[in-house]
């Protein structure tokens, strides 16, 4: 079962190394990070290096594609390169999956259009552009597309898929191996729980980023957000 | 503050990269990714890589210091580098942590002789040889060290390690910005929670991949271990 990650500079971490975590233990799995040129990229925070062993064009048919989000995503939403490869190995994949902003790069390049899916709550509204049906639920499935909420949702979204792609009995050794048994020291992970003044805080920080963004700054705003 | 994962050839990707998603997004925080040597590193299935982007002695006083495990925790408890680094850098750290079986290297340097501790819950036993008090529980607090039970449990030691050097609100914050709200598809993730035959198979495994170590071989056994 060939797995792709494909990655770039500004992705998330843990939107590629979640799902990385859980289906590299799948049998017979063989996970590939993949980016437009093989080499390292850097995450958002530019603090941690991973390498993509092969370009895109190294692995062009995989049977699962898992695309990671992260703040390069509105850059990449016009990136024919990155949007190509989408569309062309989504024609071929058993499973073409997303986590957080990810699923922006499924829209962009035509993959969700009249398909319900997720992404990270600040930017689900984005998907109705694109001719998607936004959900606000931490993983949605519809055929072979299989979509996941923000950042830590790609470990829930994992284990649902490789109880697809194994059985369920599977799936749960691996939850025990990585003992995902999740307890959070405080109820704030999703808008709806979250105390106000956090809510406010992280859409605060992120309009900021963003704005920084568009005025060409290369800052990585690490305010919580 | 200056944060430090010491990575090596053989660890678990998820027990250094929860930490990171969580702790990079503290105000002010540096994470940096060492090792032995700087340069790339490879996780214990061989399929990612990672960047150590300093050695051991370029960060000998991190104000954090995060330990991750890994397959390769076994041979690294007699590695008298990484040991000596991280007794070094424990007589000055702020917080000395560690996220599945990290924790037996922090044992294997003397740090957790008469303390309570956690480990993945496989290896949690081996604790008591280095003077260790094994408790079974996702985190556990003692003054300056804090260890976490295995893989997926860095991001919830990393939440509470994340209140303690900021406050309750900045560590919600970040809880919501990585969306963490685990909703996980089975109830499996631990050796209390997990149905029988789970549990047998994957202590099945992992006497099998320690066997096939012990063996001299170097084939990773994927069979969800």
């Amino acid at each position: 079962m060939n797995i792709a990650i494909p990655i770039f500079d500004g992705l998330t971490a843990l939107d590629a190394v979640g799902p990385y975590e859980v289906l590299s233990r799948l049998p017979g799995a063989e996970v590939r990070f993949i980016a437009a040129t093989a080499g390292p990229i850097r995450t958002e925070t530019g603090m941690l290096g991973l390498i993509a062993d092969a370009s895109f064009e190294e692995l062009v048919d995989p049977e699962v594609i898992v695309v990671p989000g992260g703040h390069a995503t509105r850059r990449l939403m016009g990136d024919d390169h990155i949007l190509d490869w989408l569309r062309r190995a989504h024609q071929t994949s058993v499973w073409t999956t997303s986590v957080c902003t990810g699923s922006l790069l499924l829209a962009s390049a035509g993959i969700l259009e009249g398909l319900q899916a997720t992404c990270h709550w600040r930017s689900l509204h984005i998907l109705a552009d694109y001719g998607g049906h936004p959900l606000s639920e931490r993983v949605v499935e519809q055929g072979k597309v299989i979509t996941a909420a923000g950042v830590s949702a790609g470990i829930d979204m994992a284990l649902t898929l490789a109880a697809r792609i194994a059985d369920e009995q599977t799936a749960q050794a691996i939850q025990l191996s990585i003992e995902y048994d999740p307890q959070p020291p405080f109820d704030s992970g999703s808008p709806a729980k979250a105390p106000k003044e956090v809510l406010e805080r992280v859409k605060a920080a992120g309009a900021r980023r963003e704005a920084a963004a568009d005025a060409g700054s290369t800052r990585v705003d690490q305010a919580s957000s």
